[in-house]
């Protein structure tokens, strides 16, 4: 914050407000605090027939690569809401909702992943605004060189696992960033 | 909004950003784009002897009534570093986070609620500045009448409904509002 979006003021300071354990941006003028916080990717993995349905980023960051149909929850969502919007959004694809599958913090970009399992309800998808491409992959096809996301890979590898073990459970870790090179990431994933 | 924190001109306005498909804050002067987003709230069940940890609201909204060790996560935090925080603040405890418990989204309030399981480490605890008294409850003597919020409610059900059977599993779910009066909400809780 650059300006106070309450009073308008220019003298905004980053401090730790009276009472508070965070440094936040607070309006020297009128007082007013501006609380940041991490925001929720709400998503899901659409199945139809074994099949996964998956989207090329059409879009920065990670234009090109290959993920799930997921976005920003918005307010006033539920979490379900959001994955499904996204899927229609992504893919135009209607997706029936299901169990929670996976739940990841990625506190480098103070970001949540939760995933749901789904159902793909028809075939009648198509790339919307944010893909350029969708398509139902089998396990052997996913283009595991090109998927854009470090949660979205593990959610994938976690989902072929228990698919293969014939036993879905809802999984839940964190991924930390451990090298700083930015073209060349290393992820640390710890499960809980 | 009501002054842009990119340029500081007071020329917002509410509308659905080109390519958007949900209405923003946006500035006219400089085009920048206000998103806002649903809030989780990490926690804990803070477990010692059978007996779970509870904090009495010294603070507004709910002052008085009872909860759990939970607040807003911070930037750069993982869910488990947020409800492990939060049971020190709050009650000066230290709490080794377990397992995802239940994970629930409160679409009225947008709010998404995350709660742990855990083990207190010692009984060396005391009221942060947030509560009034911190109590170690067994489950008969919880203080049904008086909780704070309908997710930590709905946690502890859940949590002594799997204790009494041995069985403990993550619970996902929704919170969804359905009366409008403010005295007394009616809550429909679902869960996925």
């Amino acid at each position: 914050m650059r300006f106070c979006l309450e009073c308008g003021a220019g003298e905004v300071r980053r401090r730790i407000p009276d009472g508070d354990t965070h440094t936040r941006d607070v309006c020297d003028a009128c007082g007013y605090v501006h609380y940041v916080n991490p925001k929720i990717i709400a998503g899901s993995i659409p199945v139809w027939e074994g099949r996964i349905l998956m989207c090329k980023r059409a879009i920065e960051p990670r234009r090109g690569f290959w993920t799930l149909p997921a976005g920003f929850l918005e307010l006033g969502e539920t979490m379900s809401e959001g994955a499904r919007r996204e899927a229609l959004e992504e893919a135009n694809a209607r997706v029936e909702i299901g169990d929670l599958y996976a739940l990841y913090s990625v506190p480098h970009i103070s970001q949540i992943y939760a995933l749901f399992s789904g159902s793909l309800l028809d075939v009648d998808f198509s790339p919307g605004r944010e893909s350029s491409q969708v398509v139902l992959y089998r396990e052997e096809d996913i283009p595991w060189g090109e998927i854009a996301f470090p949660a979205i890979r593990k959610t994938l590898e976690l989902y072929f696992e228990d698919r293969r073990r014939g036993r879905f459970r809802t999984h839940a870790g964190d991924i930390i960033r451990e090298s700083g090179k930015a073209h060349e990431p290393i992820y640390r994933i710890r499960s809980i």
